[in-house]
């Protein structure tokens, strides 16, 4: 900030330089394989999500640091930015975009990313959260439930924007993580018409929120287990509670289960709450993890949504593996059971 | 270019490896807070430019170097590519996207980026140019101007696309900078009706230049004072004189008054001049620096425009700051005066 | 994967850092000049793809290799993604999305690139394959053929997306790569009529492929030569057949030839064939490199377009060459014949 002006106006895009290179770490992952699902043709497509990310960290003295992350999200198999529902394109940093200082007393973070729930739940699902049918994170985990109900239409329901983002430090094995969004609305929200009609909709295109969304995890780990509370509301007031653990019964096995409940009040006269719950191992043998799970979702007055899921890891390296999925839904979709075969590569650089 | 083609098959996606990573530097800022303005609900937003950059040199011998630079923009808030009026997203590169040779004669680069003018006029405003409302920039140092009137509907209108940028070197604290573009029109820019009449506009959507846009700034320095002189001329003709001048009064102390006069009357029978002026401080005390400015806009026969800021920057390190904005503007807008409030961190990397 | 959930929450974000950079590299091109055809203002343009990429291997042991690329294609003049006709943005990794394996077996990729006959012709063509007008590859090296027909509108034409990727290693100068496509139609491709009507159309908006789209070259070096032959077939049947071959007469100087036949009959009644061909040349002496070539496109009933180019590149360096191109080109358009000149710098980090 205090350079020449005219040494400044010969070299200045090449300011800073010296300290640039040293300070942003580049990483991503590249997930691509063969799917093929019941009543579609065999296609290329992802079981994780795909990633290029930069990120870094500076030393401000006394414990406290600077740290950022962007981090983009892309379809490998037609090389564009994340695509939600219908083709649109979603954010470039649909990852995440945050910026923040972390110390003793914990990390607190402004921008976009996934809320405190979505973030944490994700160690309690077999399949560790990845967006692929045979897992259960997108769906039964939270219930059918979406922390982004006025986002910008095709985009990610599992983040907020224009938010602030708390992780408490664990102190004696406690900890507990808080996400608080402003209540400003995204242009190019579609209408809710929630309790209203579709000429006065209950919330209008790119309306603001009612209410501030929040999201609040806590977490319990003592030994080889864990326990999850959770709360979250959105910002059209839907709210959801969850509960779940997982326990190492051996050093190879992991065993998790969680219950999840959606309450739409807000936005529905009738059937306004929907009930989920799922259970699920890891087995790790050598360079194998064998994933399994079964859940069922059940929306009030509604017909169950039940899924179960199998899938092997096998590691070619510590950033490298394969994998091989099969799974099967049934719900009151067409056609009412749907098989999903995946085989590919994972790899994080 | 001389591998030998059925090696290249095998490994011609990597060739070139060898000598990327050292050539590219990857830099940015991440700037975000809390914002409350007037009439709005508190809003997470920025108060600087979000970047994320690209940029690297070759040693050519004989003191001659090859330079690229490209610059993304983006909106820490939701994630998204830097976004114009209505959520329009602009260009990737938004920053800048420039390629070019140094050596003893300057600097010249094409592609797009900050006219000479834009460029060089931030560092006689007391924000250094962050376009915040609280800054001087984006209104009050250039009397209303922009620099690209036939670009993309929501681009950003301080940057010339499809231009060629010439730095002169510094020599006896004398230095010019100059930006000229192509007459090329961007597609997707809106008509201008300025002379003509709405079925019959002066500039059609998508016009080219009716005459090539230039920027030129002058600029001398000596001791601890600098001045600027510059003039621009945009793709519709549009003129813009202003003068600006600094001075270190003390170590501690910069001070700072620029004059703008915009002058349309390419494409306005009425009213076509508008002028500016702005003073300004800077007060650096160990960790803290104090912002203050103030400045008048007045169109011709219409209502003035007054803007009083006060910031303060507390830096956290080199690299990090956290800021602290109040300013005040009345103009002939709805509401007629506005408060803005931020409250933010700043890091570069 | 197997951190701890509590440490994780905290320092999550950050999780992978050890190993992240150096499996990155950052490449590119920044390609900028002056342009001037017939009938069109000067103008900033290109004259090679711009590219910004990302690439890393992992060594797996026994000779095995991970690796990925992911490249961003941009346009230098206005700092925008890739644009196609009509101004309509290209996926952000234009360039390629690709994850695979490399062994001793070749190199197999899944995602989205250049078939196999696009990637291997472009040694065959004098100017490398750059998309000028004065190159040869985007029209008359391929007769006018497009590997990518159902992809979305404005995308490039040669690539498939959704497509397996192999090379198999060099054996005795004899090389086969092959491209695979799945069935899957892009959400957005326009519809082809074809031998359909236009209430009726042979190809839907966002139709699957009727067949799997696939390439194969097979190639052989032999001392200072190399021959080419090619075959591919689109998502809608169109057929494609190339025979090319070069030879380095002297160390300086490259001679070269391909034909290339287009056979629409699936999707036309009449003109289905369209036949090409060129010759070129490169001599390289010093820090000069000339190129020249000529060439014919026939399509079957319609008007011939006949084709001559000169080129100079001026290394600077081994990273950066100036270039200066005159070509001309007469055909069945508006006007008859368009002369093209071009003077840029070319800059590879």
């Amino acid at each position: 900030m205090k350079k020449s002006l005219l040494a400044l106006a010969l070299v200045g895009a090449f300011a800073g330089v010296a300290h640039a290179q040293s300070a942003v770490q580049i990483y991503g992952t590249v997930d691509a394989g063969l799917i093929k699902r019941t009543d579609q043709s065999l296609a290329i497509g992802k079981r994780a999500n795909n990633t290029l990310g930069f990120r870094g960290t500076e030393e401000l003295g006394s414990g406290l640091k600077a740290l950022f992350q962007l981090e983009i999200r892309y379809e490998p198999d037609s090389g564009t930015i994340e695509q939600g529902a219908g083709g649109v394109q979603r954010p470039l940093f649909q990852g995440q975009s945050r910026v923040g200082l972390q110390g003793s007393f914990g990390m607190i973070r402004i921008g976009r990313g996934l809320t405190a729930f979505q973030e944490t739940s994700t160690q309690f699902e077999p399949f560790r959260g990845v967006p692929s049918p045979s897992g259960f994170q997108t769906d039964l985990m939270i219930a059918g439930y979406t922390s982004d109900p006025l986002g910008l239409v095709g985009n990610s329901t599992n983040r907020f924007s224009n938010a602030v983002f708390y992780n408490s430090p664990e102190v004696n094995g406690f900890q507990v993580n808080t996400t608080i969004g402003t209540r400003e609305g995204s242009q190019g929200s579609a209408a809710i018409i929630g309790t209203g009609t579709a000429a006065n909709p209950q919330y209008r295109v790119g309306s603001d929120a009612s209410a501030n969304p929040y999201s609040v995890t806590a977490t319990y780990k003592s030994g080889p287990g864990a326990i999850m509370l959770a709360t979250e509301r959105n910002a059209v007031e839907t709210r959801l509670l969850s509960i779940a653990a997982y326990v190492m019964a051996t050093p190879e096995l992991k065993l998790m289960a969680a219950h999840t409940r959606q309450d739409q009040d807000h936005t529905r006269l009738i059937n306004a709450e929907t009930k989920a719950w799922l259970v699920g191992a890891n087995y790790t043998i050598g360079a194998n993890r064998f994933l399994a799970g079964y859940g069922q979702k059940s929306p009030d007055g509604l017909s169950k949504t039940k899924q179960v899921s199998l899938g092997l890891e096998h590691s070619l390296s510590k950033r490298t593996y394969l994998y091989f999925d099969i799974s099967n839904k049934k719900g009151p979709t067409t056609p009412p059971s749907v098989n999903h075969y995946a085989i590919g590569v994972n790899h994080a650089f």
